[in-house]
């Protein structure tokens, strides 16, 4: 009999959800992580002897992959609220774009982005996909929370780039690239342009050029509003996805968020080239920019991930309420309520997510090997009382309120609802404090 | 000066949405209560001097109206997530039907139900529309946890009733009746007919014609389905609405849940006849029933009020959630991201449900004489953070967890998430012991 192994983490009892291969649930599990990745996940006699340095113990708790949000600007978390109810480019170009000019700056987008990251800790999303202007100040609120994260530079053209300004792109491409290279497993850099109507051709082949040459994913929001649809055609005399598979942009290293506006063509562009969709369905919803068809591209084999968005249009992180809404919306859009099933919601929104941004060799199911990002969901409580299916509850019933601890790279970031790196009150007060020079701007 | 009045409570400091009138928020509010009435709700500066038997520090918090569950059927909580990801027919002949033959009986109906009490509590709902089997014990639950119910007697045929099934209906109706007459605050009995494809003409007209009689309101399931719709043409050449038009069940006492599938006309005849509707977005996205047109319902003035529908199609009695779903649901279907705004959907979860139950006079709205039903939320988390305006966080960044304490009827049914009329242990307890049963089933 071998001696006992000390290890980081134990995480002892409980139902577990490893998501890895075919659904399977496992009664009184228990997951084993060492130098932040997972060592074992089993049932709990199966399991090796340890001597854990920390134990969680879940009895009465789901344990699942942590959640991957897709999507998201975290430093928009200081504009929550402040303007709903409005059709995207009055949203955009009257309120989000007249507030950023003034008050962003690297000091509010730390400030934004650490409040974010709590709130992405106390809602069990241990990965987060982001892109803002001084992307690497997110990126170092997101080291300082111990938060994974692929952080776009973020481009965009306010008028015709000449070959100046082109330079200057390349040049702010590679020195945020070089700053986060090489590659750690928390935090991957990669290169986002605003939109096809936002930014030149030449911009976007260009920023891809780069992120090919520098193995880095390329990202952009594409086919939002049907208005943007028409902007493209009327510009390109074609459909945004065509015109990006003119470019050069489409495959396997893109991502596009939103994908709401697509034609079957476009569809089976992004299937034959590998590319990804990232999908923000209450961002969609909010600003009623449509409903993309997910099931029709899940159905061709593409890889979908869930988003949130920022804060300013959705207007919370919680990647639970996110799967919710998914779920439901999908089988009302299709008249099908087998559509979107409690376990392809959950892939879409772990697994799902990590394929999407390059990151399912590392992270989005539990065993071992990967790295060791996990949740535990406190089931007894009223609203999940009684338990006759997991994934059913973690869909359809649980709120990001019901995550108890947050395990990212091997780290308790959150224990019993305590966060562990970041100090909440003083997160919410620097927030506040950004959010009183907005109202006094009346915006 | 007058000396100080002692009363029951009071409720000092944060910003009240009284809901009363036009929408203005009252900064450093009090609210005082006496005699499970509203005595004063204004600005701290303006309140009588008082001595509370009890004060809750609400600085820092939200206080609003208690939220309007219009339709439910708590006793399903037993059944929350036993079947998922199915058409409505399937769900309801396969699962929930047969579960409720073998496993329905008084001691499940109070145990269910006095979970969803706890669940609701827990979730800002403080007047909630029940109907279900032995439904006096629902009532019974609601009196003991002290949550204001209006409690439907249900009605269903399971073949052609006679002239002996008629009477007995008759019989049952008036031993409802009787036994919760007269009518307390607390406790609002009414008739509920299952829907018109499972209970026979005769019996619509019958159970109406005692809940007029009786003064008390009738309801009933109509148009959920579309299938519903064509059953009902093929029966009776007419669709649902001009159905019960024909047969004198339209009105002003008259509340029908769903209405899904309406059409012009059948929405100008509930206007015109004063009918309200119960909306259950949730349920009927998860069912993919459809989406009902409650924007147009709206525009005609009908009262609308909205629901969870039961914990086995939803999964949740979260009117927080229900709300943020609500907004972003008539947003997506009408392509208008203005419609149903915060403030519009706030309204419908409080004071447009107590007008579609008939407690317009009673509840949904802080105001001097109404009962006093208030909830107040914390706004001091991370996902709450900053404040721009109170509506806009209340809709589309709270969830449930968020309420702090629960007044219902002027009496303190939670107190910083701590449950005062209900041990919340037993009730999960009592819960799971029913759902071994239905596993060992295998249903």
């Amino acid at each position: 009999m071998p001696a006992p192994q000390p290890i980081d983490l134990l995480v002892s009892g409980g139902t577990l959800l490893t998501l890895a291969g075919p659904a399977v649930t496992i009664d009184d599990a228990a997951v084993g992580v060492s130098g932040g990745k997972i060592l074992f996940a089993c049932a709990r006699r199966e399991a090796p002897a340890v001597i854990p340095r920390e134990t969680l113990d879940a009895a009465g708790c789901l344990v699942l992959p942590g959640l991957v949000n897709t999507h998201t600007h975290l430093p928009m978390t200081c504009f929550r609220g402040l303007a709903d109810d409005l059709p995207l480019m009055e949203w955009l170009h009257d309120h989000m774009f007249p507030a950023e000019a003034k008050h962003v700056n690297r000091e509010m987008i730390y400030r934004g982005a650490l409040l974010g990251m709590a709130e992405m800790i106390l809602s069990g999303t241990t990965t987060c996909c982001d892109s803002y202007f001084y992307e690497s100040s997110v990126v170092q609120a997101a080291l300082d929370a111990g938060v994974r994260i692929v952080a776009g530079q973020g481009f965009i053209d306010l008028s015709p780039p000449g070959a100046a300004e082109l330079a200057s792109k390349a040049a702010a491409a590679e020195k945020f690239l070089s700053r986060w290279m090489p590659l750690s497993p928390m935090v991957t850099p990669s290169l986002f342009c605003h939109s096809p109507y936002t930014c030149a051709t030449e911009t976007l082949r260009l920023v891809k050029r780069i992120a090919v040459e520098s193995g880095v994913s390329f990202m952009m929001h594409l086919s939002e509003t049907r208005e943007e649809v028409d902007i493209i055609r009327s510009r390109y005399g074609t459909r945004p996805v065509s015109y990006l598979e003119r470019n050069g942009i489409l495959g396997e290293r893109t991502a596009l968020v939103h994908c709401v506006w697509l034609d079957e063509d476009e569809m089976d562009l992004l299937a034959a080239s590998g590319t990804a969709a990232c999908h923000c369905p209450e961002s969609n919803m909010k600003l009623a920019s449509g409903i993309a068809p997910v099931t029709a591209l899940l159905a061709r084999g593409v890889a979908v991930g869930l988003g949130t968005d920022g804060c300013a249009s959705n207007n919370d992180l919680d990647m639970m309420l996110e799967m919710d809404t998914m779920a439901k919306l999908h089988k009302a859009a299709t008249s099908n309520p087998a559509a979107m099933d409690a376990e392809t919601t959950l892939r879409i929104a772990t697994i799902g997510g990590a394929r999407a941004l390059g990151l399912q060799d590392l992270v989005g199911t539990i065993e071992p090997g990967k790295r060791a990002d996990l949740i535990v969901v406190d089931l007894r409580r009223p609203h999940l009382t009684p338990l006759y299916r997991p994934c059913s509850h973690i869909v359809y019933a649980c709120r990001g309120s019901d995550v108890r601890d947050t395990i990212i790279d091997g780290k308790v970031v959150m224990r019993n609802r305590e966060l562990r790196t970041i100090d909440v009150q003083k997160a919410m007060d620097d927030v506040r404090e950004i959010a009183e020079r907005v109202k006094k701007d009346g915006r």
